[in-house]
């Protein structure tokens, strides 16, 4: 993050994008993954699109209607933004600054398009592909979540064909192919983040010499 | 690596280069993660100096008179090799380049003289460079180990300080003031590299279409 600086030998935290066709299970390993790290804090995005049954405000996501949305954007509040099947998703730029100021690790949880934008304004950022097994498993999926018409499936399932063009600008990729394994690697990929040669020299430059 | 090639849908493994000054723990580093983690090989170096109390042939180093080492320079069976304290150490072509072809991901202890040799001819290795807690600790573990003189122990100082300059081609920095936690961000470390984009896609190629 260029825009904030800690102060010495205080490490930022890592911004984390994980993204991926709809109905990989983003949403579910980044919730396990903050349940087990305290270190770790999942961004809220705002987004225009109607609360699914059992989702809260300010918690699952920022709901907005669409005039606040929009007068978000004419702000600037966005780190990115998008219109995703007929709604506005976006990540403010706040939810981001603020943790990784303090030392914490962020995962951002954005569509396939809004991670793109982040590729370029974060560019200290580690970005995570999710795959499904199979594009068949992911029919399956997405047909059992149950809460869309068969035509937005189709659209979906359209979508995530396109998406896989995509996952050449990812650090990493994760096929999840068991919820609990995926959980598990994230969390070294996190860990092995933090040890980047980058990250742990500036603290401890007080003890080495490195010239 | 770019001398071997796989098999469609077989992963290469990974070469793991584990440096940094003498006396920081790599061995004992190393000896922890073979003995968890069986998809995990240490090549074995070769060396003319000899065997510290209960080192095996084979097992802690080949053990070979200078003039077999000079043979195998000349036959270039070496990826690397340099004089360390008056001894020659070097890593051989076949003890990287067999288990990598098998799939199998390889450690390799080598000095940091030898690490920036491999950084050129290992373009695909993880380097991981080992600091100790402090450059003080470092000298209390040299004199702990009991099996060299004072002149030695001031020679290998100095020569520390001097090698703290290298950790700039690293990738990864461990600093060991905890035997058992170093273990696990190692294995975290190469879990993560396990997952490596490049890495990942040649394997499920036959299930996504990437463009």
């Amino acid at each position: 993050m260029s825009e904030v600086s800690p102060g010495p030998g205080v490490a930022e935290g890592i911004p984390f994008v994980i993204s991926g066709p709809s109905g990989t299970g983003k949403t579910s390993i980044l919730r396990r993954i903050v349940e087990r790290d305290p270190q770790v804090n999942v961004s809220v995005s705002h987004t225009t699109r109607p609360p699914r049954p059992g989702e809260r405000d300010r918690s699952d996501y920022c709901f907005v209607s669409e005039a606040e949305f929009r007068e978000l954007i004419e702000k600037r509040r966005f780190l990115e933004w998008a219109e995703y099947q007929g709604h506005l998703y976006g990540t403010s730029r706040e939810a981001v600054a603020e943790p990784v100021r303090m030392g914490i690790d962020v995962l951002l949880e954005v569509e396939v398009q809004g991670a793109r934008q982040l590729r370029e304004r974060l560019p200290d950022g580690v970005f995570v592909f999710v795959l499904p097994p199979s594009m068949e498993v992911l029919e399956r999926r997405l047909r059992g979540r149950g809460s869309d018409e068969d035509g937005a499936i189709r659209s979906r399932l359209s979508r995530a064909h396109g998406e896989l063009r995509e996952v050449h600008i990812y650090n990493y990729v994760l096929i999840n192919d068991d919820l609990e394994r995926t959980v598990v690697l994230l969390e070294h990929i996190i860990s092995a983040c933090r040890c980047d040669r980058d990250r742990v020299l500036p603290l401890c430059r007080d003890r080495f010499d490195f010239g």
